[in-house]
């Protein structure tokens, strides 16, 4: 139970009902409790450490930019933003010009999806089920999970449609590439049905997070792309979870060499250290805002203390080579590990990832694929999932528990001995968990 | 022009009609420019800076934050966001016990109707003419002034009342008493013409802001209580721009005598130097989650760098006795000298406020309140306004211009000296703007 002294009103939770671990410090790869616990974190918390925990260059940068300029008000220039927008800017795959800043991810999304609609002259914006976007009116309105449910769909100019999900495919097909081919004329067929010319976006996560690591199949970006284009739907890219190294390049639409018109980020743009999101733009979007004024804005646009330390970030990456590792860890340590794991454990429906993003499908029966909790279980029905999770932090080690999914996504800073002893908790949890397979 | 180096997008603007001035340091209430300009700063930024640009104790507290824990996810507990959440239900009205923490004021007014409907049960929400609330898709269908008008009602849930004004009164009133009775005879019938049974909540900025430091008249708030109480609807105060101090009161509520059921907050928290935000509540609509989950959250719901300044807000509001500062500056200085500068202008058709908040309202003519501007004048018809901005500007001052109004908001912590200062330069602006009196 919350402690009578604590006034806090924790997110998502009855509030009766929970018992925070309390945190006291962290470093790295680990967060330690008030009892001397420390945890190696396989969550990067929200996915947002992408940097690890107390990173001291990060510490150091949001210590001189609060010397230098702690805030300035939007309006205004000023060099750090600047220099941010800039960096970004040149990341971003070309194309993808300009950098409006907001605090974080749900409100980088609303005023994507306003930009959208005012450039297009349309209202309406495809989201596909299985997806998260945040928790204002729109961006809740535009998640396609769970979270959704108890809230009204606000934003009437909502419509959804199914994305690919290979190992679960709602268009019946035999492989990826069919997945694609089928995904992409489901897709065509919403926009006819739902009326193109009424349609200002189509949003989704390029590789989708929470709702289970689901990794678009070889094309349907592209092809994504083309359908856009061909209808005049703006492709907006949500890559607040999986921006910034997650998936081994810097933002994750690289890996499928397609290019969104306008890109959504937050966490990973300075490790969460300060809140920070944005809206990524392509200088057509920019420019239907020229000469009229873009009717959307916020106090802290472009925060200078939250820029600082997405400008450090971007040094780090450059300097120590993030992107290098990630991808030379998940080659050579994580993919072929999950593999094996896999191989041992047969509750492994599928393993499924890119970089340092990574899920395990749990099933209890791997010809029927049938799920080892149902879709969105609670309570004891969730049981055998919510044992593996605490079976992991018992040994000391934080993932993600989503649905049948037991998901890991480590700072990209881990070491390659955290990365191998996180991966034996796991296979330990798996093998008291093997008790539940019924196939 | 925005320099082609600069890939920034702004807030609210046309961008190729913007020049924004580069900001390089501030201190105290001054900002400077990259020129070496340095301006007096009446605006506090977007009415955030409470304590002043780099107070060097806010500073400071940032560091030694940023070197204990900078982040940790919203499902942990931590010790510096439980010391905010319970210093500010320490300051709050009595009542108003527990904290939800946003980034922004707008997801604050985004969760506290979020809370409100599933309170209640109902889905509906009454804002004000003359009011903003934010950007997000909820927060700008309340949103009861020009910015909303090129977006959507998004939220469709959302209905408008008159709230009182006396010096424009839409009620025909004669003084500030009956304009307290007609208002709330009006909210009365709009609730009952609405549904009083469909309706979540009244939401109202407690001293309105931006829309022109409209201080509600004696009564009225106690008497929006009531209405609530009687009808079951849950009142909203939106604080984001008067809490913390910039009334003379920790919160603006305090100066009327009664206790809204939800009251939102931002900017003062924390002076802005980190993005924070959040909703206060009462102990009842707590419980309203007690054993239902919130279906609500956010990754940096209560985010440790943030409150850890938020902490130090409250040790230097305790310790430098800003309250009392706020109040014997604004009665020994502020007010005497803008009744005289009313008594000098006959272009001031009212001066209103309270604290370090106070409106000029400008008139062609004294005798029949036409004001010096049509409301949400633009370009030639606004060029009176934005001449007295300039003017100001280019003696070294930084005042707000809104519609008709000169309005003012200086660090609580400016010296007398300042005040006195960039009273004489508005004094100057007048003289010269006197030439578009017509009475």
């Amino acid at each position: 139970m919350t402690e009578t002294n604590d006034h806090v009103f924790y997110s998502w939770s009855a509030q009766d009902e929970i018992n925070p671990v309390e945190i006291v410090s962290s470093e790295g790869s680990t967060i330690t409790d008030a009892d001397g616990n420390t945890f190696l974190d396989f969550t990067s918390q929200l996915v947002f450490t992408n940097l690890g925990h107390q990173n001291p260059r990060l510490i150091q940068a949001i210590k001189d930019q609060a010397d230098k300029l702690a805030v300035i008000a939007p309006a205004y220039k000023n060099a750090t933003r600047t220099e941010l927008a800039g960096r970004i800017a040149d990341a971003a795959p070309g194309g993808l010009n300009y950098v409006f800043f907001t605090n974080s991810g749900a409100e980088a999304n609303e005023h994507a999806v306003r930009m959208a609609r005012f450039h297009t002259g349309r209202k309406k914006v495809l989201s596909a089920y299985r997806s998260y976007h945040g928790a204002t009116a729109t961006a809740m309105t535009l998640t396609g999970e769970p979270r959704r449910w108890a809230n009204d769909n606000l934003d009437a100019h909502v419509g959804r449609f199914f994305g690919p999900y290979s190992y679960r495919s709602p268009f019946h097909s035999d492989s990826p590439e069919q997945e694609t081919e089928r995904a992409l004329e489901h897709l065509e067929q919403s926009i006819i049905l739902e009326g193109a010319d009424t349609i200002a976006a189509v949003i989704l996560e390029t590789v989708v997070g929470t709702n289970g690591v689901l990794v678009p199949p070889p094309g349907y970006l592209k092809g994504l792309r083309e359908l856009c284009d061909t209808y005049g739907i703006v492709w907006i890219a949500d890559e607040v979870m999986v921006g910034f190294g997650r998936t081994g390049k810097m933002f994750a639409v690289e890996n499928f060499d397609a290019t969104p018109d306008l890109l959504t980020f937050a966490k990973g743009v300075n490790s969460g250290y300060v809140p920070l999101g944005g809206v990524i733009m392509t200088t057509d979007v920019r420019n239907t805002f020229a000469h009229r004024a873009y009717p959307g804005g916020l106090t802290y646009s472009g925060h200078p203390l939250a820029c600082g330390a997405g400008v450090e970030t971007f040094k780090i990456f450059e300097e120590e080579k993030i992107l290098d590792r990630v991808n030379e860890l998940a080659d050579r340590v994580i993919q072929p590990a999950l593999v094996e794991l896999a191989a041992k454990h047969d509750i492994i429906g599928e393993v499924r990832g890119l970089g340092m993003f990574w899920a395990l499908e749990l099933v209890k029966n791997r010809e029927t694929r049938e799920p080892l909790v149902p879709f969105a279980a609670k309570g004891e029905d969730n049981a055998p999932m919510a044992a593996i999770g605490a079976a992991c932090k018992k040994a000391g080690l934080l993932v993600i528990v989503g649905g049948n999914r037991i998901q890991i996504a480590p700072p990209l800073t881990v070491s390659e001995e955290e990365l191998r002893r996180g991966l034996q908790i796991i296979d330990e949890a798996l093998t008291e968990a093997g008790q539940h397979y019924e196939g």
